[in-house]
């Protein structure tokens, strides 16, 4: 099958290799219809996650067909439509007892990262009956892509950590992709303002459109007095960081109101100053986490009543025969405008 | 009237001081019976608070007996004993009405700090209606001097905002009076493990009397290894910190379980650094908070069922005209093994 | 000044009576411009309230213009434009420390029940300062009359006691005033499905209005088996009564899924049975409210945004001096369809 | 193997019956070595629960080693030594993901109920990689039989729903083992108060020895006056309801305070009235649940900590051999004051 493999930093192929199959009785072998690339697919491409060796199958997203199951599967069987959850659960462990799957003790980010994953004609998924989900009927696929990793991760990381609360004031800093999948749920709570910050105009105007209230270009350095200016000097309930830089970590600490939320969803590389001499009597709260998709039938249901539309995310589509023009689109979002590609296998 | 005074880094004094008056409606003036020294008032003889200015009484708790009342004052008249509030709070404005009464706008901890204190014959007590509880029937008015600050603060900011539960495993980081009085709310929750960690081992043996389970001294660097061996590896669900500088607030970083939370008590005065290159997928929550004095009731209640004694924290009595010595003893802790010191007026 | 008098069940009048004065130094009296009918109002008509005794001017709704304030009232003056609560609360008491205001001991529901109301010229307001919300600049008075009494109890009774969630299946019994609050403020939480049940066509089809996915006229006695057919026999995650009589209960009893709740806002006058028999093993909740108002603050800035608009309630306009007509018109909804009725003074 | 068999009502004989097989790759057998007798069990003798057939082995709770495991166990091996829950859970399913085990689609309840169960000298458990725990070392295995069901129901239907704070007055209505079982547990929450209302003072006297602060006599009818009284007529926070009869369900609603809740444990057969005339405004919680084990990872964590002795509530110890005897004294509890009994297989 045609697979696309991380050859080492700064080196990917579109290479054959051969189909995968059952190697625990818990295991299903699906068949790809369609995946995507993720923001961190390109971290690994960096060389930043030594996690993920040379000779991996990247991709922890996409929708497919059941091909084969383990003699342990009861929830699925060949034929069946599923969505392919980024994360591995077990179902069994004291994580995954607590719906902390992202740390089950076998399973967890795994996907396109320790084991193959899903850019790919086919994907093993390991524990199958807890991380498949059956596509329901007359469901749009492509939507339901944005379903494996970037709306759980905007939904739970940004906006449940951020405790999102209807009429208060959200910030977002960072209007890619996953800052726009924050902004999109946090809708389902019905804030007052979400503002969105960014350096970059183009993705500011598409954060207008998906529901941003304000939006602030930070580039001129002014983006704490501006939220002080809009919020009556309070700043803002929730900061919801989607960069992963120390500076927009720092500017969610400057931002937040006594009582507040900052909500990290960026993937950090470096350590970030933590302002207590000012924040110690504020009052606040500061979250961190690997999405959990706990709250995938959540979003199911939400998706089912069409109160999102994921498929705002979706700006390209390609062919798997023609990732790496995929991989050159999405790397090069600045220029292309690329927030989600579809990649049909 | 008899006050301490400070007069500048560095500087404090016994004074003789007019008796205050009612200035607003809400107000009452309490002859103070009982006060103590805290900690803070430390830091402001240092000079490191500057909303402190000299010429201010200090002292921002005690119990006493209402001498006069403003004439909007409709819980309390002359006579009444009262335990007084670190913190005002005016019931009214919006940070109040969540509860969150340290930020009270009109108040929140101002005694001692902005306005007069409480180490004086007499104190004025703004918002007297919701700053003053009843002191209840029999109770032992040395405990509840300990109600004013100390235990809502280790309580309210350590044991609340650290979701102590059934079972748990607890890291307190700092043997003091205020890691004390963590330690001592903590076992409200039954956690299964409290480890208490400190440089001193005189304080770690109050720990073990007060009810740590394990202590922990962390003079040799090696503290992490040592609560990773007791935990298996996992951490602590929750790390309590209880000191304020940047050392121990990164060892709680180093220990705190996945899903677990730091509570900050300490009063930092400089950034520490966050391993977020390390905490950004570890599903943690950190918190700060200033005392809101919001569980008083609890605690009042809970003192009434003698399921605290919070009398193990006195270590010393002086009267109001040796107050000078209280200083010097609770000053130099690390000699006079002091915690909290009782000054009756 | 003209006021509307309750006279014994079944009487009423509009009088003349003397203007209010203030009492109490937290007192505020408050120009009325803006007010309406509840429908306990036409409880008490009945003689329903005998804490409402005769001789009592009604309504507990309204906005105005304060005209003077007591000597403790600090966050109001004369000239401010004000929403009146239906709920007065000290803000001091052990009810009102925790946000419980309904049973505030000297407040609670006290307005046009066992003292004045504002369905008149004039009206005291006790505890002014936490009773009392300024209105917004350029808010529309009109919409803030909802905000008085019938927004926050379908909030608070229905949608936040019945823990509505994003895709969650929502049932309202009892498409009324209050029912169609409740499918208002739920959709803050973009539940899936809010199924709509009455007994009248016609206000189910105010219902679709207003934002219902699914209406049942329960007539026919079959709204249990639509209920279940609707949710794949599961039953609805939230089960809302807003009628208060035995049988909508009841059906709240039978179409409520394992793990659901069951929130109450309807004022009963017997008892129901409870069928533990069948549901001790279903995990479910019931709660029961009166409104507090806590939510005041959170529904201004909902309305501030335009994520509500409440003036889809009002279906009719009275002068003052034709309140005996509004009372005509609001007692006989099913022929005029009233909703509320807004009476300018 | 010998096994107690129900054989229709008032019918159970000890028996000759085959050892069971792996009949699901998911399934443990379990070679028993403890096991108890519940009030269920005896509902069951009575007839009252048609689920249960004639022809089943009785009995849900019990300790053993692991005989044989089906292949897809991956967490469990012969020879482990393991606590068995009363709730199967598959873990997989809408229900369990959400932690609500009790209502898991293909098990729940069914040991003893639907399927045979562990009194006898080998059971199947079903879905064993999340239906049975590790005994950990040094356990002792009597108070683990505890852990199957009493100590959970008492403590997630009673406590845990209850929401018992520390401070807080607590009532439990029913002082039998289930009772028994919330009130031990009820103090891990530091309780200010628990009230224990039976009709027998032997169970009273019980309870007192287990930490009750208060017992009432109900036999005169004037319970509710004696809460009153001790509550100066505010009522308690928490009614545990667990015996499962109107009489004692409406005794919980009249002494529930405004604000509190009451949490139902008891088994119902019958409807109760439920006096919402009265409740509809006292802002009220009434949950029922059937344990879902849940916090049995909590429970053996406590236990480990040594924060809770389970076996202050066995009181009788028999063979296998003898069960019949043991039925005998575990039924006629209140001459022999049996309260649980340990069956040695």
């Amino acid at each position: 099958m045609k697979a696309l493999v991380y050859s080492g930093p700064g080196k990917k192929s579109l290479e054959e290799r051969p189909k995968p199959s059952i190697s625990a009785p818990t295991d299903a072998i699906v068949k790809i219809t369609k995946t995507t690339i993720c923001g961190t697919d390109l971290h690994i491409l960096k060389g930043d996650l030594p996690s993920c060796q040379p000779g991996r199958i990247l991709g922890h997203e996409g929708v497919g067909i059941v091909d084969s199951v383990g003699p342990a599967v009861t929830a699925f069987k060949p034929g069946d439509r599923v969505l392919i959850s980024c994360v591995s659960a077990c179902g069994k462990c004291e994580f995954c007892r607590k719906g902390m799957f992202s740390h089950c003790t076998t399973g967890g980010w795994i996907l396109g990262n320790t084991i193959d994953g899903t850019q790919a004609e086919f994907v093993r998924t390991p524990h199958a009956d807890t991380s498949l989900y059956p596509i329901p009927e007359g469901a749009d696929e492509e939507a339901l892509v944005m379903l494996s990793d970037i709306l759980p991760t905007g939904f739970e990381c940004g906006v449940l950590n951020g405790k999102v609360q209807p009429g208060a004031t959200v910030a977002i800093v960072g209007s890619g992709p996953v800052g726009l999948a924050a902004l999109l749920t946090a809708q389902f709570y019905s804030p007052g303002e979400i503002i969105m910050i960014d350096l970059d105009d183009k993705r500011l105007e598409v954060a207008k459109r998906f529901g941003a209230t304000r939006t602030i270009n930070s580039t001129d350095g002014n983006a704490v007095a501006a939220v002080m200016t809009l919020t009556g000097n309070r700043g803002v309930d929730t900061a919801i960081e989607a960069v992963g830089i120390p500076a927009t970590f720092e500017l969610c600490e400057q931002i937040v109101a006594a009582g507040g939320v900052i909500a990290n969803i960026g993937v950090h590389g470096v350590p970030v100053a933590l302002h207590l001499e000012r924040l110690w009597d504020r009052n606040i709260s500061i979250t961190t986490r690997l999405v959990d998709t706990a709250s995938t039938p959540m979003l199911l249901k939400v998706l089912g009543a069409h109160k999102i539309d994921p498929k705002l995310l979706i700006t390209h589509r390609f062919k798997l025969d023609h990732i790496l023009d995929a991989y050159e689109t999405f790397g090069n979002a600045a220029k292309t405008g690329a927030l989600k590609v579809i990649i049909e296998a």
